[in-house]
């Protein structure tokens, strides 16, 4: 449906952080997706039973916990940081020394898109590990939803609005949902041209391409799995909390 | 194939002005597009004889054209401003009073996509009414491609993605253009995705329901048309002139 119509729900999807303060709705909940691999690593990290995360938009800020003592994940073009704990690898949060801890981590793309998002009242955190908890929440809240793609340094990224389409082409199977942005309706036509196999249109994406290089390719198929977990991270004070336990 | 495949031209797509920096490519051929409605105007009105357009990115400055004598284009927000001699309809250009004229045109996003591409080496205006005999000419000239959307107010739209894609469709038809950006590829989905209808896909387009809602479906439909005219305007100095007579 057109912005004319008579949704009640408005759905926006904006496929880069630097575009944001245009999309930017005090009303909305803002769901930060960074598929490969920030988001999926962060909803994996509360599988495991981390107790927060903080994210830090700078390498810097992240020694600067380091040096304090707390676990630190750094991340930059796709490779864990010398120096650090963690990289952006979901498999690098699934041990037992993260549990009941307050962890940091910096990423190239998705800590710089919540710091962006950060004055919004509701920020959740989005993937496809957590997809049928997000939805359930999204529609319960009744909120208008912002999906926030965290791109590729400023620039669109496929799998982010591929995510993006996914929550949009659930979400407009409801009623209250059926106001959307162009950037949405083209996010869905996306995910639909895709569904039925998402490592053919993934195929070509500069990231899975990069992440491939850096010998990562069972990131990405641990990144498109749905519903590893049933938490949804959202953003507190500073920090990344569980809205939900297991 | 992804940007670590072997094309020689890349072709990138930017969905918004206030992003053209960071896809910038001094390289590149840079196509501006503005479906609805400044590229499909301003072909048109070559194809109706004018000499050259000025675009110019803010209304006083097109004032002040008009005061020197000038016919000067203005609109805003879908609608001609008081004072000046034409809107942004493709209609109010087929006149013989441009024949042979130098005009000035201002326009809510398609002269601001202009302004910011102003620096690059060669840039030139698409729409649908010059579709083959653009994608000659970038077949031509050999270098990469950068498509320009106008959008709307910063944000994504429909239309202009819709004929990115289009264009990165019948490119990727040649060898010499097998490299694309996220946003290419996604563009070519979403092109797929609704070609056998136009009407169908920018249905439910925000800036199409705005002109609907101006009574101005008639300018819709035009500017949907394929090959109305050969020319390809381009942009030298100041000015858009015809790279190539009729």
């Amino acid at each position: 449906m057109s912005e004319g119509s008579k949704g009640n729900q408005k759905i926006e999807v904006c496929f880069n952080p630097a575009s944001f303060q245009v999309y930017k709705n005090t009303e909305a909940v803002v769901v930060i997706i960074d598929i490969l691999r920030a988001t999926s690593a962060i909803c994996t990290a509360f599988e495991y039973g981390v107790n927060s995360i903080i994210p830090v938009a700078k390498v810097e800020e992240a020694m600067l916990y380091k040096q304090k003592g707390y676990l630190v994940g750094a991340e930059r073009n796709g490779e864990q940081l010398d120096g650090f704990d963690f990289g952006n690898s979901p498999y690098s949060y699934m041990t037992e020394k993260i549990k009941g801890k307050d962890i940091v981590l910096t990423t190239t793309n998705g800590t710089q898109a919540i710091e962006a998002a950060k004055d919004s009242d509701t920020i959740v955190v989005g993937s496809f590990l957590n997809f049928s908890a997000l939805i359930e929440f999204l529609i319960q809240n009744k909120k208008p939803v912002l999906l926030l793609c965290s791109g590729w340094k400023e620039r669109f990224n496929m799998e982010d609005a591929f995510f993006a389409g996914a929550v949009v082409n659930e979400l407009s199977k409801y009623n209250d949902f059926d106001t959307m942005g162009d950037s949405a309706i083209a996010s869905k036509y996306l995910y639909l041209s895709g569904h039925q196999n998402p490592y053919r249109i993934l195929h070509s994406s500069s990231h899975k391409a990069r992440l491939v290089r850096l010998g990562l390719k069972e990131d990405v198929k641990y990144c498109l799995q749905l519903n590893k977990t049933t938490i949804i991270p959202v953003y507190k004070g500073d920090r990344l909390i569980a809205m939900n336990k297991k």
